[in-house]
């Protein structure tokens, strides 16, 4: 198995964990997102993975993208330990909370957005600082609302084990930090994206940990 | 059961395809994106949805967000027809087009980037149709490439039957096409589309079958 990732990549850094949290071993390649343009750009990544973005996963002879397509393969074909556990309606929790991280805070926020903002539409530094703090905390306040008020939160988003939630919540709480968003106003998620980080296969994924790390 | 729904929302019209589909009859309740200020943002439907966006699915007394979340709920309770055939690689392939579609274009060009493009940063209309088809033609274009070149696509992304691929695609492509978007460009995605326009489940599920269409 082999990853192509990029440290800070919090799509990547997901998966890092899922690896770490089944125990399968695989080589790490980095794909620099800013070096020589973009390495992610490069015509020999992009026929791996036409979007030109990272990860991509490679088992033996198959090429996969799309970070939750991934940790969904390998948690049907390495089911223990579940990032999945419950019934029906757990699963829908579950994959909301990571889906409400994947599909409405991360994609605004990510980098090649904040390239076009500021080369292409020419907005100044400030204003794209505000979009990001936007994003995320509009995304986040209504995230801690859920997750306070669920019965099915505990120290991680579903009782006390890692799923599918806690690996999509932890990269992007790393995110907010690195760009000075105040996490005490999201109580809920900064306690668990801290219990998250004590657990070895979160600490191990953890982008300063990376063998491509700065 | 019961969906709240706009007709024009995409991600409303992927969770409307799945039930039809799936043969599950459903009341419709409507909740206008632009009308009120967006009854979406009003305190007792944010109660069901905190996040302020539709899809809302309620089945009996439990409350459902995020249409893959969803989706992936009504498969595994309702499996026939699976929406997610094959095997492990298969459906890492089918949600791996299903996540470029709901992660990558369709965040990017929803109704509230539009809104803060225009209000908060103040783009003018030609920058911000300039933007929305940016993100949408890229995103395209590197769809189509997997699709055109991939030997499971059939008359739909994955062999003949339906998948959540499909359910995702035909959204996007309806939005495309509202921004005249110049379809054959994406020979594959639009033969794809346009198959799947014909079947039952799918025309019932379009924009202007609903009963909020305008």
């Amino acid at each position: 198995m082999k990853l192509y990732s990029y440290f800070r990549s919090s799509a990547a850094y997901r998966v890092r964990i899922a690896l770490n949290l089944k125990g399968l071993a695989y080589e790490y390649a980095p794909i620099h997102l800013l070096r020589d343009g973009g390495q992610q750009l490069k015509p020999e990544y992009r026929e791996l993975n036409p979007d030109g973005i990272v990860p991509t996963f490679i088992d033996g002879d198959h090429v996969l993208t799309q970070s939750l397509a991934i940790i969904e393969y390998l948690e049907e074909t390495h089911p223990e330990p579940a990032l999945l556990p419950g019934t029906p309606l757990d699963r829908a929790f579950i994959r909301s909370i990571a889906l409400q991280v994947a599909c409405e805070i991360h994609p605004v926020d990510n980098l090649r957005v904040l390239k076009y903002l500021k080369h292409t539409l020419q907005v100044g530094d400030e204003a794209k600082d505000e979009w990001y703090r936007h994003w995320l905390e509009s995304g986040f306040e209504s995230l801690e609302k859920r997750l306070a008020n669920d019965p099915r939160v505990g120290k991680l988003c579903f009782g006390n084990t890692p799923t599918l939630a806690d690996l999509c919540l932890v990269p992007q709480v790393f995110n907010a930090r690195r760009f000075n968003i105040d996490m005490s106003r999201y109580p809920t998620i900064e306690r668990i994206a801290d219990h998250a980080a004590q657990i070895d296969a979160f600490a191990r994924a953890a982008p300063g940990q990376q063998p491509d790390a700065e």
